[in-house]
């Protein structure tokens, strides 16, 4: 069920920056490279079986999509650990505008950042993560740590009822939080493995 | 294979980072997530059949996963599209510092950007994309523009031979290109849909 996830969370993603109203399996195939075999038998999964004749309802895929995988549109909290220069960029807002996610505070084990950085919501010391994503029941944790730092800082976020962790970080987390890699790194060895 | 693919160039990468001589698939069990059944399997593909008692040599299951993926060392020419903030954090050499990628351009469609940026190499204005990568023989392109230029951004990359996308943008790029999103937007959706 991860590739079908996967393509449904993409198929997902192009739905939102649709305009038109109605699209056939065809089209998402020419849009997202997933076949239409695949992308029919996702839908049927689902039980959207609506419209296949004349192409799908944008607005109710969506709906259903977004009901099977839990993406409707309720705020998620997020923070971001490690005020690097990705970390600092992820601070700005527009980042995450028009989606579900808010990012409500931002930690670095250096005072010094947390200090200099300016953002819309408060900065703080790495030491204080359990104790303000219990305040602010944070969903989500980005994380942008230097990569020596990267395994020690994932077991905290795991003793904080964090769900999950997007990783920027080279390594290879041992956690029990859900984990998806976002590594440029990561992403560049698997498009060497593509063309193998 | 998609899936086998992703699991062995993740445990590549994990192995990168390890310091002991062998290595059990049950220890990469634990590290990854991944169950043994998988990594015997995936690893059996590879024809990698030795060690299975006291574990695998590390180096030699590096060597073996790094020539079927094609992962070797050999220098990988990259360019970051797109200087906004995340597009200028990844001009930092470090951040590919151990790795066969090496950003040798930057582009920005903001002819103010390239030449306010410094960096360890040249910044062009994205019209000189076609030029800039056919002179330096540039392998992947990793985009980082806004939202509404990255199809189009996607297409000019498509004309210039480049072999891969690393994409930072929300958008589900339609293109001949292979494209690994590393969207935290994206990333995030995935978490979420894990839970449901």
């Amino acid at each position: 069920m991860n590739a079908a996830r996967r393509r449904l969370v993409e198929i997902f993603q192009l739905l939102s920056r649709i305009e038109k109203e109605k699209i056939t399996s065809l089209e998402i195939e020419k849009l997202t490279g997933f076949s239409r075999d695949s992308i029919r038998r996702d839908f049927s999964n689902l039980k959207i079986t609506f419209g296949k004749s004349n192409g799908y309802d944008v607005a109710l895929l969506k709906e259903k999509i977004a009901g099977a995988l839990n993406l409707e549109n309720n705020e998620k909290k997020c923070c971001v650990i490690g005020l690097g220069k990705i970390g600092e960029a992820l601070l700005d807002s527009d980042f995450f505008e028009g989606t579900p996610f808010k990012v409500v505070a931002g930690f670095d084990s250096n005072v010094n950042r947390t200090e200099i950085l300016r953002s819309a919501f408060p900065l703080h010391p790495l030491s204080r993560l359990k104790a303000v994503s219990e305040e602010k029941k944070i969903d989500f944790a980005i994380l942008a740590v230097d990569d020596n730092e990267a395994q020690k800082t994932a077991e905290i976020i795991e003793s904080c009822n964090i769900k999950g962790i997007v990783n920027f970080t080279r390594v290879a987390l041992s956690t029990k939080c859900e984990v998806e890699n976002v590594n440029p790194v990561f992403a560049l060895n698997l498009l060497v493995a593509k063309k193998s």
